[in-house]
C-alpha cells in the first residue's frame, strides 16, 4: 500500500518549513561547543521577568486543561488595544491563526495570493489545502501593491500581506495599505501578518481599520518583540462574524495554560517591550555599520532582522558560520540564494556573527 | 457580505467542542468560591515533581522558539516503548494530532467511520473538512467492531477507535481488536486514539501490531496519566511513511518547549504513573460505591472518569452540582441526555462529589 497515493492532494508533495537551526542540534552534529543563534527572530533579552513569574505560578496547573476560551488573555488584549473580545481568535503561534484562516475560508477551486520573497508559511497552508497560490513580484524586495491588486481575480480567496515582510524586512506605509484595502473587492479576504509590528517606528493604524473593512483580518504574535516564541502564542483580529468562524476550525485547547498566562503578563511589562525594541535599534545599527565596513548591501529593515548580500552562495557562507558556532539563516527558498537573513542580538552576539563574516568572507 | 458564506463547506455548520467548564469560569459566573472539578478527565494528582523541574529549568528559554523536531522527546519516546524516532510524530495535544490525520488523507468524497458515543472530535474533523461521517451504534455503550467492518464502504478512508473509549470508558480485548485489524483491507486507515491506555489493567499490544499493520497509527497523550493537560502534547506512532506525510502538514512548531521538556521529564518518572493509576482505582471503587448506595446504574469504566445514569435529565442535575461548587460532565451531545460523565478525583474531591448528587437527587 503506498500511503502517498492515499493522502489529500498537495500533501505528497509539501516541503516542510525549514526551521532555523536549534542551538543543541548544531552542539550534536558539529560537536561546537559555544554557540549563539541569530537565525530565528528570537527576541535576544529572553523572556520578560514577569512572563517567568507567570509561567512560576501557573505550572501548578498543568494538569489542568486551559481555559478554552482564553478569557484572561482577550479581556487583557481588549483593554490594551481597545478591542471587542468577540473580535479575537487565539493561536498556537500565529502560524497556528494563517492556517486556521486558510483553513476556514480556502477551497481547492481558490487562489491564494502573496508576494515573492513573502513568509514560506502563506505557501505551504495554499499547498495543504490544494489551492493555487498567485505570487507577485517583489518591489524592492517587498511586496508590490499594485501588482497585487492587478493580480486579483474572480478565483482569488484570500491574500497574504506581511508587515513588516519576513524574510527582507521590507515596510509599507499605512497610506499605502489604506489605498490597497479602499481598493480590493469586499470579498476578498486580506490577512495583514504584523508579527513584527512592534519593531516599526510608527505605531500600525489596523486595528482601526477593521470598523471599515469587514474583509480585513489582522495577526500578532507574542513570539518576538514579546519574548514567547518557545511558548507558541498568537491571535488575529477580525470582524465578530470572522471571529466567529475561526473559532469554530481553532482546535479546543489550542493555547497552552503557561502561554495563556505569560502572554496576559508580557502585555504588561511596557519596560520589557521598550528594551527590547532599543536593544534591536542599536543592534541594527551595529549591523549596518558592520556590513558597511564589510562592503556589503543589506535590505533596510522595519524588523528584529536584517538580510545581507553577501554575493556569493549564501549557502556557503552559512556553513562556514555554522562551523564557527554562528547561526544564521539562508534564505535560497525565498529565492533569495545570495542573502542571509540575521536575526539581531545583544551587542556581544551581533559583534562575534560580524567578525564570524568578515573572516569567512576574507577565506 | 456574508463571509458565512465564503467559508468551506462544513465550516459555517461547525458546533465547536464544548470543554469542561473551567474552574474560574464557574467562580466568575455563580460566585461559588469553594469549587471542584471533575469535568475533563484531568489528573487529580496535578503535575508530576519531575514535570514541574523541567519546566522550571527551561523556562529561561522561552524566547527561544522550540525544537520543531522534538528530537530530545522523540529520543525518550523511541526508548521507552521500543520505537523508531521515524515512527513518531509529536502533536499540540493529541486533538491536534487527530486533525493532521484527517487533514492529511480524507478528501470531501470520503468518509470517516467511528462509533456511537465516540470522542467529538472525531465527528468535528470530519466536518471540517466536508467528509462523510458514518456512525455505527455503540454495543454496550462501546464501539461494535463487527458493526463497523460492515459499515467499510469503498469511499472509507479512514476509522477513528478509542479504546478505552471517552465518554463510555468502554475497553475492546486485544484479541478482538487484532481480529478487526486483520479483517480490515489495507487501503483503509485506523487510528487507535489510546489517551486513557496508561489507566488499564492490561498493557496495550499495539505498538507491536505497527510491523503487521502499517494501515495503523496509534495515538497517545500527556493530558491523562501524565498529567500535562494543560501543556498540551501528545504523539502519534505509526509507519515511517505515513509519519513522513504526517509530518508536513504538521505546523513546523505545534509543539512548545516547556511542553517537550515537560513530557520528557514525565516519561521517567515511574512512581508518578504508579500513584496516578493507584490513585484511580481507589476512587473508581469510591465511586462505584457511593453509585450502588444511590440506587445508580454506571458503565463499568478502563479510564479515569465514570460515566453514570442519573435516571433524569443530566443537564438539571449537572446545574444543580455547578450550583453546590461541583463541575462534572453533561453528555447529552454523545446521545446520552441521561448520564454524566465524572472523572476520577481525590478522596476527598469524589466525597464531596457523591454528597453533592445525593443531595440534588433528593430534591
Amino acid at each position: 500500500m503506498n500511503f502517498c497515493d492515499l493522502a489529500v492532494s498537495g500533501v505528497a508533495d509539501l516541503r516542510p518549513y525549514v526551521p532555523g537551526k536549534p542551538i543543541e542540534e548544531l552542539q550534536r552534529q558539529y560537536g561546537v561547543r559555544d554557540v549563539i543563534k541569530l537565525a530565528s527572530n528570537e527576541n535576544p533579552l529572553g523572556p520578560s521577568k514577569a512572563a517567568l513569574a507567570a509561567v512560576a505560578l501557573n505550572s501548578r496547573e498543568l494538569s489542568r486543561y486551559p481555559d478554552g476560551n482564553g478569557f484572561t488573555l482577550k479581556t487583557a488584549l481588549s483593554e490594551k488595544f481597545q478591542l471587542q473580545a468577540e473580535q479575537i481568535t487565539l493561536g498556537n503561534g500565529s502560524n497556528d491563526i494563517l492556517e486556521i484562516i486558510a483553513r476556514c475560508f480556502v477551497r481547492p477551486q481558490d487562489e491564494v495570493l502573496f508576494s515573492e520573497h513573502a513568509f514560506a508559511i502563506y505557501a505551504l497552508v495554499t499547498q495543504a489545502i490544494g489551492a493555487t497560490a498567485v505570487v507577485t513580484p517583489a518591489l524592492n524586495f517587498g511586496h508590490d501593491l499594485q501588482a497585487m491588486l492587478a493580480a486579483v481575480t474572480e478565483r482569488t480567496k484570500l491574500i497574504f500581506i506581511a508587515n513588516p515582510n519576513n524574510p527582507t524586512g521590507t515596510f509599507l506605509s499605512a497610506s499605502d495599505l489604506y489605498q490597497f484595502l479602499q481598493q480590493l473587492p469586499s470579498n476578498v479576504l486580506v490577512v495583514l501578518d504584523e508579527a513584527y509590528v512592534e519593531y516599526n517606528s510608527e505605531p500600525s493604524a489596523s486595528f482601526d481599520w477593521l470598523a471599515q473593512f469587514s474583509n480585513l483580518i489582522v495577526t500578532r504574535t507574542f513570539s518576538k518583540a514579546y519574548g514567547l516564541a518557545g511558548l507558541r502564542v498568537g491571535f488575529a483580529v477580525s470582524d465578530p462574524v470572522i471571529t466567529d468562524l475561526l473559532n469554530r476550525v481553532r482546535q479546543p485547547f489550542n493555547v497552552n495554560n503557561l502561554a495563556l498566562a505569560a502572554a496576559v503578563a508580557s502585555l504588561g511589562d511596557e519596560d520589557y517591550l521598550i528594551e527590547s525594541r532599543a536593544v534591536n535599534t542599536a543592534g541594527m545599527q551595529q549591523f549596518e555599520q558592520g556590513f558597511k565596513q564589510l562592503g556589503l548591501e543589506w535590505i533596510p529593515s522595519s524588523g528584529n532582522f536584517i538580510t545581507v548580500n553577501v554575493a556569493r552562495s549564501a549557502a556557503d557562507v552559512y556553513e562556514a558560520l555554522l562551523q564557527r558556532g554562528v547561526i544564521v539563516r539562508p534564505i535560497a527558498a525565498y529565492g533569495l540564494p545570495q542573502h542571509l537573513r540575521i536575526s539581531i542580538g545583544l551587542e556581544a552576539e551581533n559583534a562575534r556573527c560580524l567578525q564570524a563574516l568578515a573572516e569567512v568572507l576574507e577565506s
